[in-house]
């Protein structure tokens, strides 16, 4: 029989004590809540362990009596990964393991504990004269497990890479309590299966992140960032590619926004200012790393070139840091001005970079066909191939009504045209609850089956994140 | 009772015809016999599958029948992992899969097949204008499977990744023939566990590789090159960090070479010129990309901020082509010029950047103190921590004695010094067969009871290239 709740509880405090243990419905409310306010179920408890030590403790425990773990972090996913699917789990929160353990510019490495918030991560980095470039927008409450575990990307994959790129090595409790030990300092490393990327991007399934190694890299000396006006994302990509070629690596951020996003902003007092050198049906935003042994300028040369080219009509290249600064607030508030708008459906997906026009054309056409007068608002990392392919309800729509007509056939049509391009679901933001169905329809069915018996064979009781990912 | 070699052999006809399986003993030498000379076991049979299909086959055969086998690319491993250990497996050589599938530089991908030779990627690639940054020293014979199921390093690690980072996708045979088709062109996929990633450098004992999707890149304008007078690592270090600071991302290579290396290809008549501006104990090869929208001239004005700072002392930079292919020719012949002066001990290690001089220090005094008049030639790739930390005998030394007495002694002492700075006793090369006890005793015992879960949960019967990287 399974234990009862209170049982459950009184077992996790005879583990850890009961100031690691919250049971009471009012303090639950923080785990239990995420971002978008979509799944509703309640936990068991939520366990918050002071050490490494004691989430063995409790994994040790939680194997042996069946009950299932919930890892959390900054409870900011927006999948559901994080949150219950049964209500009878606990939810562990590592919080409390927040510390840097240590930060090695020379080697380029920082190693910081699961609870430690992205932020602070980066705090830590540029006290050293170093960077940790892993930029999000909920970066000032997500944590380096639930990054880590999510695979997060964000703005600057595109130079360096996402989460999973930027981790050398983890450390994790396993189901049943014990210690994999993977940290290192190791640009190479060839001694076995490569279980660090396993467990980055495993949303908690297969083992509980504690801590990790991080790639630190030198701080720029500069930015050169610049918005342009394109005519259309095929010219969009043509000047991704020009800039490619003009200035490899150097290349940052190439972000896609289309007119409506400045239109909302400036309609709702976002912005002080419009950051655009004049209108036009799409703006990219640019963004080039300068380094000290470099002189500025290469943005405005690849763009005299563009305009040579006849690939862009306009553009505004930052002068000063409040310009920059309030051209990335334009692109970061993407998300948000969607929501002065009333109800939006959203897809966070990718396609290989060339199909970017296509999927946006394609996509587009299908919505407006289900729902007329629905408005579209795909943006973001055009440079990954990886657009938020949102849509605004019409005008004046009622947003309960919209969303109940419209979600799921707009899903339905947006996710044919991903696959139909070798497209992936879920680009960025995982599988979690929210995308199990969708998971089984669409992934290679052999790759399911690897996936469950790998499960299976970390995980054989299924104690860890039951229910999330594989179902 | 197990198959006899004419029955399986036999069995492999029948499956995909007599030009498919060898069998003759001279001819099966070509795949026995690895570079080091250093295995020596027979096969039952080669198979030669001309289609992933005919893989497939094979593969659901063997699995019914607990036949071993062994995935064959290009033969260039130094480790064993694609030579028998048993003798009485099958090679299965993917080389009649070379065909490349598709190059599309819009996407930024190329798909080719696991029998591919490394240099004909490079050429297709080259072909549609665009570049496949892998290069090792055997890339006339390696083939991307073998390339892929090694995560092959090389020279330019540094700015690109292993083969690892440079992988979108993989399509493999499992162990009982079902095929996993992880092909995809996409920068971010987060649909589920990195199966990609634990394929890449598994060594053939997860799956068979037969395709992968490969970053391409845009080729470079130009690179600028220089042989740079170093008085020690540390300054070589000190020169790293300088580097990386003024040119981030575009510091393609920084390798570490020893006078000694200098000696022995002058000496041998292996370089038309001395590539170095003087003598110098230690030289380091720089390598920038420089791409189209820059000037050239940061190298330049980088090494004149070292010699500034007092790091350097003087310097070579390539004027010329021929210049920088006699550079990085001193560089590449690094391994061939110590066969030529009788036996050597070799490591392929790799320490945390910022150890690397201790390492070279604490190496070269242990070995001292083994092999009185033994010659450190450590040389590699400096900027990823990776020296391979050779060592050539004593001048006049017989080589089979000097092997005898010291190869195991030699091994003990530089292995110790790595583990102490948390270091990996296979950085590039890999486990196979030959660092298969070493790996028992260096790593963690977690993350190997989770690679044996893995590898039971994948390859149930063992027959995926028994006994190499677990035992």
């Amino acid at each position: 029989m399974p234990l009862t709740a209170a049982q459950i509880a009184a077992a996790l405090v005879d583990r850890v004590g009961s100031d690691a243990v919250v049971t009471d419905a009012g303090k639950m409310g923080a785990y239990l809540n995420e971002p978008r306010k979509r799944f509703h179920q309640g936990a068991a408890a939520v366990v918050t362990p002071p050490s490494v030590e004691a989430v063995q403790s409790v994994m040790g425990w939680a194997n042996e009596n069946r009950v299932g773990i919930i890892p959390q972090g900054g409870n900011t996913g927006l999948v559901g990964a994080q949150v219950p699917l049964l209500g009878n789990e606990v939810i562990l929160s590592l919080h409390k393991l927040d510390r840097i353990r240590s930060v090695d510019t020379a080697a380029g490495v920082m190693t910081a504990e699961a609870g430690v918030i992205l932020e602070n991560a980066h705090r830590a980095a540029e006290a050293a004269g170093a960077m940790f470039p892993l930029w999000l927008a909920s970066q000032g409450s997500a944590r380096i497990g639930g990054v880590l575990s999510s695979n997060a990307g964000g703005v600057n994959v595109l130079a360096y890479g996402n989460a999973r790129e930027l981790t050398m090595g983890v450390e994790a409790v396993l189901a049943d309590g014990r210690l994999y030990n993977g940290l290192n300092a190791l640009k190479k490393d060839n001694t076995g299966y490569d279980l660090k990327d396993l467990l980055v991007g495993a949303e908690g399934t297969l083992g509980i992140i504690t801590a990790a190694s991080l790639k630190l890299y030198p701080l720029p000396e500069d930015y050169e960032t610049a918005l342009v006006n394109v005519a259309s994302p095929e010219a969009a990509l043509d000047l991704f590619q020009l800039m490619r070629q003009r200035v490899g690596s150097r290349l940052n951020a190439f972000e896609l926004i289309p007119h409506i996003g400045l239109d909302i902003q400036l309609r709702h007092g976002m912005l002080d200012a419009d950051p655009t050198a004049s209108a036009s049906p799409w703006y990219a935003l640019i963004d080039l790393t300068r380094m000290a042994g470099t002189e500025p300028g290469s943005l405005q040369a690849a763009l005299e070139a563009a305009f040579d080219e006849e690939l862009i009509a306009d553009a505004t290249i930052a002068e000063a840091l409040a310009e920059r600064t309030r051209m990335w607030a334009f692109r970061e508030q993407m998300s948000e001005c969607q929501s002065r708008e009333g109800a939006s459906i959203k897809h966070d997906v990718s396609v290989p970079i060339a199909a970017v026009p296509a999927l946006i054309a394609e996509g587009t056409a299908a919505a407006e066909k289900i729902a007329p007068g629905i408005r579209p608002v795909p943006f973001g990392h055009m440079g990954d191939g990886n657009i938020h392919f949102n849509f605004s309800m019409p005008v004046g729509a009622d947003p309960k009504a919209f969303m109940a007509q419209y979600d799921e056939a707009m899903h339905a049509a947006i996710y044919e045209v991903v696959l139909r391009h070798g497209g992936s679901v879920s680009a960025e933001h995982g599988i979690g609850q929210l995308k199990v169905d969708l998971l089984k329809q669409v992934k290679d069915p052999v790759a399911l089956e690897m996936m469950r018996a790998i499960k299976t064979a970390l995980d054989p009781h299924g104690i860890l994140n039951p229910g999330k990912m594989l179902g």
